[in-house]
């Protein structure tokens, strides 16, 4: 029930998954009945598949996440997680308040064994590679080693998910050099290097959209701060081309022909191709799709949850974690004071 | 001596501006004073206010900051900035190593009486406004008061040299709300609410270019990632259109039809425009010109430095830090822990 298209899209969505994805052996649509109702009679849609779980509540977009999580038990949100919970499903998709999902996901569903803080992961495309972002929201204040885990959860997810055979992993700082960064970054790369990750080092918000890396490993804060910039300056850089077009017949004109570049360009970085974010770390598959999903990000955000529940993504995930933390174990304290250099 | 096109277009850049502005009573040229004279001559520029300051040493882009301004006593950096130590020039102007002009400028000049740390200001053209984002680099573990005295410091250059009679201060978070933030964020935030500036709240990536506020304040770490990103969001999205546009005939003839556009937003978005970035809360003025800096954003940079000097620009800070300071005394310490929330 949460987004701004619930339930129709994530209606619509839904129907479409079960029509293409053949596995798929239950799918709940939790929250209000009579309108889930309604908007399957609309599309026509019956699959013995589908069950409807009821919720009488709604966690708004602005709901402050966790006391929305503490007060309203009876949310579409928090029931639909409440069925992964006991175990009656393996994931959980959705469009609602960012902050609540990871807030209860996290408190509902319990971090994985040896896992001590979830992560974010968004999946961005470049011309040259589609790479994974992580921590975009789950961790303001995180702990290197946080970070560290990180960079394991999010290369399994690169070589799971998307094929790549051995992810390059970077730390995004304010240069490449390995002295520079802050006290986070600085003891994220140190620790990062005596992994058995490829990690290639830092990077700079330069090099995000350069192909120079697959896994980029950064905080909370900064990961939507760098989201969020660079999809502002990108539309604004658009809206100001499309106002320098307008005051002129002939650019018109060549913006008309040169159109089809712009549409293919559009599609090329759809967001909706990979559905949303997944919080990893977590007893469960679940997955943010964003606010404005279309249906056809639902029904992909369904189609990759079933891709990591297919290859037992967690497992793996528990696997890798403890080699790593057997690992961090070994490693001494960083000796020296942190440099933080310019 | 530093900068991509050192000495040629800071010596074309200075001219230019002996040229162009009749109050410059004095410019020294620091550095190596063969390759200056030799640059002169092929200009053909000869003028009585300009002086060469020789230089024996350069420190170069990938010196590591800290070290280079210890042992580089005789780099035109370091000479250049005890010109002005010794009281015989106001303003300072490099296209160098950004991390060793901030080092040497901030140890060699000292802070400002009432200010603690000195933040970098940069100047951004957006649809809207031109707003200074601070700080751009200096301070990468700031403490919140710092960022008070940043956003003090960037409204006054927003006022001043912009000429925004009541410049909208926000904090850079991960959201509008007032609960949205880090600890350093949220605090920020409160002592913010409590001075006298036109303090807007937060704003996220999202408003970065949308002009809702005049003076963005972050810290060094957030604001160099986010300015990057943004610029090679940019930088990516127009390669992928070049890319799709030369796939087919007739997009390539659309594009030459709508070429001014292109032309004319590059225009506006010229960085050179503006010259450079500032270190403000310094005893001196102190431009950091990028490092491909043509001859005219040297020439702007000097240009921006004379009106600090003339504005009287550092007495005004000093006079609103007095005030600032004490109004911080008056606040009380935050009663509450700081609640992180999505």
């Amino acid at each position: 029930m949460g987004g701004d298209f619930a339930p129709q899209n994530v209606v619509a969505g839904a129907a479409d998954a079960l029509r293409t994805h053949g596995k798929i052996t239950k799918l709940y649509l939790v929250g209000n009945q009579q309108r889930i109702e309604a908007e399957l009679r609309q599309l026509g849609f019956t699959d013995p598949r589908l069950h409807i779980e009821h919720a009488s509540e709604v966690i708004e977009m602005d709901d402050p996440p966790v006391q929305a999580v503490r007060r309203k038990k009876d949310s579409s949100m928090c029931r639909a997680i409440d069925v992964v919970k006991r175990g009656d499903a393996d994931a959980i998709v959705s469009a609602g308040n960012t902050g609540a999902l990871l807030t209860a996901a996290h408190l509902k569903l319990r971090t994985l064994e040896g896992v001590d803080r979830p992560g974010l992961a968004c999946l961005i495309p470049s011309p040259e590679n589609v790479f994974v972002l992580m921590d975009a929201g789950a961790n303001l204040e995180p702990h290197p080693s946080n970070l560290v885990q990180y960079a394991v959860m999010g290369s399994r997810y690169s070589q799971q998910i998307l094929g790549y055979q051995r992810p390059r992993v970077a730390v995004l700082s304010i240069g490449t050099e390995e002295m520079k960064g802050n006290e986070l970054t600085l003891e994220a790369h140190r620790l990062l290097k005596q992994t058995d990750l490829n990690f290639v080092g830092n990077i700079d918000g330069h090099d995000l959209f350069a192909g120079t890396a697959d896994v980029i490993i950064t905080d909370a804060f900064v990961g939507n701060a760098v989201l969020k910039a660079a999809e502002s300056a990108v539309r604004v850089v658009g809206r100001w081309l499309k106002d320098e077009i307008k005051k002129n017949r002939i650019r018109k004109l060549g913006a008309m022909l040169a159109g089809g570049a712009f549409k293919a360009l559009k599609e090329k970085a759809d967001p909706d191709t990979y559905g949303g974010a997944v919080l990893l770390g977590i007893n469960g598959i679940c997955i943010k799709a964003h606010g404005a999903s279309s249906p056809k990000a639902i029904k992909n955000a369904i189609r990759i949850s079933t891709e990591f529940v297919e290859g037992h993504f967690n497992e793996h995930i528990v696997a890798d974690i403890r080699k790593l933390n057997a690992k961090l174990q070994q490693i001494p304290a960083s000796q020296s004071p942190f440099e933080t250099a310019h």
